[in-house]
């Protein structure tokens, strides 16, 4: 369980894990995974080198420290943090691709860690929170799930298990409950009146961008994060990268205008990892071959440093290492 | 009347007319018209590519079904379109060009229906606006303009009728009123101060970005369509997609730092042609050849089915077939 | 003393002059000086290209106008400024290179002028605010300095001037005050606890973006202007790109997601430079290898104009040519 | 069977068909399919947009004619050529879009015209070849297979139909004979000795790129295309896009340096289309997203236009209509 | 007469000329000449940025010496060469923008110098040819045009001076003669039999590509120019940039796969320049916005030089200061 | 001693090790370091990113095995390869960088092993060289020497060690002999006469592109290594990868139009060390900012692979493991 395409390379060099040797990653808090594939894209295919660039896009030595200036906490190193590599994902066969990744993904969750795929299409929702859900209770995790897209489609070129369809087979499984579904960013022209019906039916909540705008991304964040918590064992943080808007974030499968701000996503990112009790985190639809300059894998980077680091946070507070964070404090103590 | 650059195809796959034809659109709401003419520009050209782009720029199926999420209509099912292909407008020859735009134009106009032209460089405003005023009402018709620039020069090159001129010949010529004249999103440093003592002695309105930001564009655009809609019979909407900055649309030619977010657009459009007496739209100054991973063509696709859907909405609701609208209510019905 | 590299022009037109010939800049208020120097980079490196690229990225003619919609004057003529190439600086070299930089920034000072900075790397902050200090009154001038990083590291890849150092290089020599060191932009994960507590001891003021979106960066503005003024003879204004987020700004060497808008720079310069007695500024890394359509060039071509504009704005109301301004007022007077 | 991604066009404006009613191709010689699948890629994905690429990639107009310079003939007008769109291929199921796109070449090729498929990555030679000698005789057809890889291997991530793998698979299937199997442009550092060996055992041509260059490629061609005749009813023109150097043709998925010129490549297959037993063709591993200003895309255009334009050509020579063609005339006949 | 677009510079910093003062220019053997017009362009426009880009595309000082390796002189000193900047052509207005460069190249040819015309598309050769042959005589100068197309047309898009037709006007005109146009590079799938007769009919000598790679560039060349200075008083040379592969030179307007390599047109302008009585040179349908790394606008750069080296190697000869050119001698005398 | 920007990674995945623990290096014949410096540019910088791309550029598993079609031969298995990872080389300070590369490579040279270098810019060639040098024997290493330019310079902005110099220091400094410095590729307009000169003092032989088109490129270099390997006791092999046309390698600092194709170089190095006592090798200027899909740093990966498959085949028949090698022999035995 290596790299499946190019070099072989940890997250920003923090050590490295086999998940088929358990000792190897028995101390770690958070594992992380690769899920090179892009077999489910309904568009712009290449989401499978995904994982490699969020692993390597950044400027600062990939020495496995990355102190956050927001938090003043090392999502890597006040964190137990290792990588396992990829998993291996043929894109041409998606049942068992899938099957590879849910078994990875529950062999984390299981042991009690939390797992944080690196996507990869967003196809791999489904073995994702499936994993997790065997492990963590089925159907008692909740979804936050930031996306320009819901994700509930019925099928698509006569699959059921593309990257627009992941969120109906969850609850259809039941591994998650509609009512328990939240999502963030979500807008343009699809889907359809019918499946739109059919996610009220499921009683999902979903925050499109217009109401966003009007209510507010805080009051939105903060509604969803009540509900979220409400009769649930965790919070699965899914992070489909197209919810920042396409002149930000190109470098991605399916754009779709009128996104977040980059700066919008990061903070939300932040404030959820350090409220809420995420069991799981996934990032995904990152696609270098659209991207320019790295910005969109750049901003991968950050998406995953931030759920970390508001995760190591959270933690140092319960440990009562830390005081409760205040955004609005100034970044240097004065006197 | 067919693609004169590039395979022959519909905005996103709605029924082609034949402006030629009559019966071929007797029935439509809406006729979209290309303007694949770029001679007119000052500097980068490339529009011409523009209405090829941006009817193609969309990642679902090109089937002529777009609903949208933010209005609960399908601006292309609720309304009927259809696409008439482009005008053949050799760049070379301007004057050939416009009159041959214009008389499209009118003749769409003149049937009552509205002509949505997909440019082109925004010189095509002179044909546009002349063909619409020509059947709606020689100066009776307000101008609702999102532009980094006032294209209001007198001349450039020694032209008349470059990009840079369009709405002073609207004037001059009396097609449209000075006083209804609403400009959003002017900034940097054009006009000098003799075309803006012109503007001033037309008593246009025009909205620079600092007004904008520290009046808040809502307000901007509440008092922009208060004026636009006192004493006149319509009005049209000209988008130049370099109101947008260019961090987020850099497919254009002549692209001025600190513009909207491409939100802040799509939002403004969809609340105008939802709001307003709608007459006609143009898109202009798309230009491939700048852009990257297609982020601009994709905006221009989105402003035209943000117009189609708020003017779907404001006949479902005159229709008695809607409420009116509310952006704050959540996209699925609660219970 | 001409262009380091490609064709010998100035910025946007205006008059060239010849450091070595008082006589040629002696009426001159500001002086544009091109350090084509990447030889600090710690990532990718393209800054020397800088100054070459920020002299000519506009659509607009090189003519040396440029009157300012948002102030009402015109930066390149209300004031007098003038162009005077690029000082040779290899980048193989820093020592020699910095010499030469703080001898040319030293003289344009001590005549009284202000040095305007086309960057090159950031580490020509060391020997531009050393040279404006010798002039200036060592110790007597604060810094307002726009970036995602701190620049204070000890060092980097064993050298003690690349780009991550400068600001510390500065206050240690005392050449700028830790307490008048105003930071505006700074997140992501650099730099650590170390550093950030010997920041601390200076009384550096650094405002994270945590903090700004907190607060607001109006309100930010307004503390640090507070601080800068007070008890000093001058205010410099440093600008690197990269405080902009990567998404609008992508042609930078170091680029940390989650920046502001291009929009909130330009808004930000203007004002400060219209209200603060400045006494020099640089804008740096711009790194047009990086870029796409030009668009970071052309935003450091914008906050070079913003800063002569504002400098204009605030000369004329100071000798009666104007009235106080008022960001909210139209663009054209109304009767 | 209409377009799966983008707009609905044909090759060039070329007649559209439809596979399932066979009255509406009846008359064509040669019916192109595309085959928008890359499920099967090793690495670069997205040779999925190949089809849409290679049918509006030419700056002539969209208007089904074509005549050709260098042969005198019009390829898609002396030939009756129809488009029958693309074969719905989720790239997720390899063996389900396997299956499709056989049946529909099959049909195509049992009706007695010859499939020319665009492709899509090279796994898809499987199923083309297949359905090809189902039609024309189980291992009675020859492979005339230009490709920088040999693409003979066992397996790649678990998977025995990925785009490294068809040749091994039509040898052992028997719908190919090992000896008839004609390679062209092989380089680079793949396949190893056991692979090497297997295809030595199968008595396999290849011409790797050091034997073309040293023996020529005039000469190589010659004794390939006297193997290819001797004995067989019909040849294959397999081209993967890979054969031409990245230099000249970086669209794609497995780039090798060292390969051949595009004017190479479009020679060799005028030569081949001309002079051989054309049975079907394929065009494939064009991949958009890593092309510039569609060089990739414009050299697929031109490999299939030189493919029907030689067919052309060796048919009105064939029914009296041409002399024998002679590659050093004139273009212009002189007096 | 400067920039039209862009810095006002020179080509790599020749000294410039005003070719309304003759005394600017009466020392120059060659007067530069900048033709930013792409109005008359059939697909990609962009071609107005071409002079811009070939004056400044070039990696050494921009100090007017370029002593050539390969010929050892320099076509910049040995020759007298000034810059007269652009003549203002208005891409909408083609008439008025061909009238206007005819006058400003018949200028020059009038005083006995040889213009070299930096396009701009290629319609701009009417202007240029004829602005030449008023002064060199009417039907008395041989082209040599280097092309991958005709541009023989009729008319296009209803205009006869796009620039697919000039050289069809310029034999109409009689200001040049078919039986001395020679055309090297032609190929694809443009014009078709009718233009091809009325071609054949003015006994025009076409070398299509099929035929020069059969029998040899250097055949070919030699050939043409046989034809060229066979009853003539001098030969005009034309260069379209998209005779070089799309692969090799991508910044280009209507790019045609199969072309010469870059080498092939260097040497072969540099020995026809070497060779021939020039009149008169233009490089044309250099177009920024599709190039790559400005590897398009180098190599315009570099044919622009080596026709100067050529010019000046064969007046070196000519007037004794230097021995015939041998090609194969080493760069470097040996004793 | 691991990577200086970026991910730790070794070439194509070979074992790593560390110049200051000689076990683990002590069994390897070549020993490949990274010299990740470009501050001796006197154009675009960036090849400090050069080693990083190499190492990484190959769509095949990263796994040290690469078996040569070509050669028969396994340059990373038959031949004993490590990779000592990138040498710290601050690009601001060329005297310190260069004396820490010279150290390591003279290590390496010292133990009887051959670095192989990955640039970084030229100027490394003056450490490497010298490193070679003070092992092998001073003035007894020929230089074989592909590159567009001489880099035989004075100085350029006043530094004697740019990366336009370093072939003049090392015939000063007695490292390597004038007469045995073989150069192949340059072209263009640099050196002038007076370096012209100093070269031909130095009895320096060059192959400009014009000899070597004229007389052929296999000629040439069978006379240049008959000169390299008289009474020399090595030869050091420095391969600037812009010796490729820009068109084929446009990743690169100073592009100039008109070089080898990719196919030539490769089979140049593949010849010159099977052929050659090789006792150095560099590959330098390969920089990715200006590299379009990889396709340099493919190229410079290739360069490298040849390189050791070239020795690797030489070492297999010196040892009887292999015959002589037959450049025209089929891929595949036949029987």
């Amino acid at each position: 369980m290596t790299a499946m395409y190019g070099p072989d390379l940890t997250f920003l060099g923090i050590p490295a894990c086999d998940l088929r040797d358990p000792d190897s990653w028995s101390d770690a808090e958070v594992v992380i995974l690769g899920a090179p594939y892009d077999g489910g894209t309904s568009y712009r295919a290449g989401a499978r080198f995904g994982p490699g660039a969020i692993r390597q896009a950044c400027y600062l030595p990939h020495d496995g420290v990355r102190p956050s200036l927001a938090l003043g906490v090392d999502g890597l190193r006040d964190l137990r943090v290792k990588d396992a590599g990829d998993v291996e994902m043929f894109s041409g066969d998606a049942h068992a691709s899938h099957a590879a990744l849910e078994h990875a993904v529950h062999t984390i969750a299981a042991a009690g860690k939390i797992p944080l795929v690196l996507g990869g299409d967003h196809s791999i929702a489904l073995p994702n929170v499936t994993g997790v859900a065997r492990a963590a209770g089925w159907g008692r995790v909740s979804i936050m799930h930031f996306d320009a897209h819901a994700d509930t489609g019925e099928s698509s070129f006569g699959s059921l298990i593309g990257h627009g369809q992941p969120m109906r087979r969850l609850i259809e499984s039941g591994a998650a409950r509609g009512d328990r579904f939240l999502q963030i960013g979500l807008r343009g022209y699809w889907p359809g009146p019918q499946t739109l019906r059919w996610m009220a039916e499921q009683r999902m909540r979903s925050y499109e961008m217009t109401e966003v705008v009007e209510r507010g991304l805080d009051t939105c964040l903060a509604e969803a994060s009540a509900i979220a918590v409400d009769d649930c064992d965790g919070v699965y943080l899914s992070v489909d990268i197209d919810v920042v808007d396409p002149g930000m974030a190109p470098g991605t499968g399916t754009p779709e205008p009128g996104g977040l701000t980059s700066r919008e996503l990061l903070d939300a990112v932040r404030r959820l990892a350090y409220e809420l009790p995420i069991v799981g985190v996934e990032v995904v639809e990152v696609a270098p071959a659209h991207d320019h300059a790295d910005m969109t894998a750049m901003l991968g980077s950050r998406v995953v440093l931030e759920a970390l680091s508001g995760l190591a946070r959270q933690r140092a507070e319960k440990s009562g290492r830390a005081q409760p964070w205040d955004p609005g404090r100034p970044l240097l103590p004065t006197t």
